[in-house]
This record gives structure tokens, sequence and C-alpha cells, in this order.
């Protein structure tokens, strides 16, 4: 594998910042290529602005075309070109994080904001039918993606019939709506729960079971999204009566 | 109301700066305060550090610990105290962002990350049961909060079997895990979808949908997620099988 670790914590001495350690390593000593985004040490700047694109910072903004003229010209500003550039390389993306308020804290989220600009990861569009790459297929089709996450809670409250909400459901709009959208692979995430106060002998039974998720990524059987062109939905985008018959809400994007 | 109108958008002359712009005056010519935290204007730091809480950047940090020790003593960085500040006089929050990767813009998320410490909106204990106060109950019980935002997408493909997944659960993570955690409760969203190309009648009609919502906000039905101390989890937090019998995920949390 030639594997892109992307990781967000402030701190390297942080449970995350052991387990990105000893995932890494594993990697290499078994073979693999490994290329890191360790967006706290690279002190990575998460807010999308005009200078991005070369813009005026005075003129009209419209994100969507001027970031698909400067990635065309290539005059995205270097910060991004660089993380694309290893993103390009990559076949295989990792994205470990601490989950903040439910989701990715504020640092890696705006490493999606600013490098999935239009014609790299949305409004890639099929020259046959004009219509959108997207889900299942896009701008990085070919890749393999796992979310690596910790949580304060517990399996129970993160569970299915949690308080918190399922927390499968709960990244969804990570590892459906940002992973899957342009066309990546995406792996079941590897969760972390418990985790503001963990054992030796936890620490190390988490560090085995990461080992073998990480060995066998190339194996390990996707999350079963829905392919946008793959028949389920119709012509509006609209999943077709005949699947999760009468069901609604982001349970029923997989099969 | 006094109302605290958070926005994340780098342009203003954008479909969400005139919203924005009309919101708020919609607001203060019925006579209701409104103070504003522009986050792109105000260039606010989304990062969590070590900083936020007085701490050596070589210090191992523990941002649970450190930040409620800051909160307490007052050591905040001055930003975080100023937005308190703001966050404690309102009863109205009002949350406006475009739809970046299925969440908000990074500037936001990290308004959130940096201001919701423990001891401020996670982390509120009963002085009674010594359990923390959560979902309905906390430390911002009281507020009411309002979510808006734009969506390239349109209303089919982000309705309930649209392959974006239900815009309502996609939201989940900010209406549910972010603001009724901490007590506030919280209406619906107001959605702008197919917000990239719009005609004036659309805008104009889109602005007069906002004026009605804001005007009836105080008493508009929130969304009816449940409470953690209502009786519907068990002692393990997990919802009792007599709710949503059979069912799982994120829907089962709305009564």
């Amino acid at each position: 594998m030639k594997t892109l670790w992307v990781y967000a914590h402030p701190d390297p001495r942080s449970l995350n910042g052991a387990l990105r350690d000893h995932g890494v390593a594993v990697l290499r000593e078994h073979g693999h290529d490994v290329r890191e985004s360790d967006l706290y040490a690279m002190d990575w700047d998460p807010v999308v602005r005009h200078d991005d694109f070369g813009c005026d910072p005075d003129s009209r903004l419209d994100v969507l075309t001027e970031s698909q003229r400067a990635l065309e010209n290539g005059t995205l500003r270097a910060d991004i070109r660089a993380e694309h550039d290893k993103l390009r390389w990559a076949d295989t993306l990792v994205v470990q994080f601490p989950l903040w308020w439910f989701g990715m804290p504020a640092i890696l989220k705006g490493w999606f904001d600013r490098l999935f600009v239009q014609g790299f990861a949305q409004g890639v569009l099929d020259p046959t039918t004009g219509r959108a790459r997207r889900y299942g297929d896009g701008g990085l089709t070919g890749k393999r993606a796992m979310v690596i996450t910790t949580v304060g809670a517990n399996a129970a409250t993160t569970g299915p019939r949690g308080i918190h909400g399922e927390l499968d459901e709960v990244l969804f709009p990570l590892t459906h709506g940002t992973l899957w959208y342009p066309g990546m692979t995406v792996v079941p995430p590897f969760v972390v729960t418990s985790a503001l106060a963990m054992t030796d002998d936890e620490y190390n039974e988490t560090a085995k079971r990461l080992t073998e998720r990480l060995l066998t990524l190339p194996d390990t059987p996707p999350i079963p999204f829905r392919r946008q062109n793959g028949g389920d939905y119709d012509d509006h985008l609209v999943l077709r009566d005949e699947h999760a018959r009468g069901e609604t809400g982001i349970g029923i994007h997989n099969t």
C-alpha cells in the first residue's frame, strides 16, 4: 500500500498520537509506504479563503468557480497543492482524529474543505453523460479510505440504540458525504470508545486490533454504500421505491 | 429576543451574506437585540491549541481537564471569553453557514470546538446525582437555537430518500450532538436548497420565508429530541425497548 495518514490531534503524547505512531510503524514494518499529514505539526490552515485561489480579497468569491480555475491553472495555494500531490500518490487514505462534537476537529474539517475543490473531488463530470461522477465514482476512484476515531463515550451509548446516536450514522457526513462522494472505497471505521481512561491492557488490545485492521485493509469488505450510477436511484437521484421500501433516513443508502 | 447570530461565509456579497443582512435587519426592525459573530470578518482562529488554556506548548495537553481549569480560573484565551460572554448574554443562537462536505465550514466547527469546553457545554454535573447534564439539560439550558444553511443540491436529493442522505439526519451531529447536548432547545433548521443559482424571485421568496421563521422563532415547536433524563433511556443511556421498538440509527432519538 501507499498510504497517506492524515492525523489531527494537538498533542503527540496523546492516545491518538500513540496509535498513530503504532499504526505507521506497523505499515512500514510490513513494507508499505507511508506519507503523513500531521495537521497540528504542520500548523495547517483550515480556513478556505480568497488566497487559496489567488483571488483579490476584495472581489466577489464564488468558491466552486474560482477553485476549479485555480486547480486547472495550477495556481491553488502551495499548501493545498502539496497535499493534493500526497493524495494523488496514495492508494490508501487513513483519516485519524478524536471525535469532537460528533465530528472532525476543525483543523481536519478544513483539510477537506480546502483540498476537495471543484474538478478534484466534486464537479468531476462524465464526458459522455455530462453528469457529475459521485458516490462510488469520481475524482478519487481507485483509492481506499479508513477512518480512525477515538470517542470518550462508551460502546453502549454510541451503539445502535445509544443516546449519542449510532456512530456509523453520526460519521455518515464523512464516510458517505466526503470519502464515498469522490469515489473512494470506504471500509468500516476503526473506533476506540471509552478513550478517556484506558488501562495498559486496554491500550495493548486496541493497538493489536489496529494492527489487524491495517494489515487486512486491502481486503476488508467496504461499507456497502449504494452507487449513484448503479441503478438504485432514479433520474432525480432519489432511491427507487423497491429499495428499503417505505424507509427514510441515512440508513437506506447502504445495501 | 437577544440573538447571537454566528455566521461563516468568506464573502459578504454571497447569498449567505444577503440572508444574514436581511435576517439581522428583520430582527432589529422588530425590536430584538442582535449581536453578531461574523467569523471570517473576525478572522476567527478555529484551532484548539495549548494556548487556549494558557498551557506550555511542550506540556502534555489533556483538553478536558485543562479547558475546565482555564474556564474556572477565567484564563481561557481572550477570544474564547469574548464569545462566551456573547453566548451567555443571548437567549437565542442562530448558526448560519453554507453546507460544505455535509457539515460546517472549518472556521465554524472550530467555534464550537473552542467555546464548548468542559464545565461550559459538557461535563456540567447534576449536584444531586453526579451525572452529566446533557441532551435537553446542561450548561446552555434555556436558550433556543436555529441552524440556517444553504445547499447546492436540490430538495429531492437532500430529501427523505435523496442520494445525499436526509438532511435533517445529516445535520444530527450539529442539531442533536452539539446544540441539544448542552441543553439548548433546537428548532427545525432553515434550509435553502438549490442555492447555487437563484433567481431574484426565488431569493425574495427565500427572504420572506426567513422573515417568517425568525419572527415566529420563540414559538416554533422544537425538534422533538428525547431528553437524557426523561425516562426514555435506561441506566446505560440506551433507548428502552418500548420506544422505536426494533429500530436503530439516528432517527430513533426523536419522539
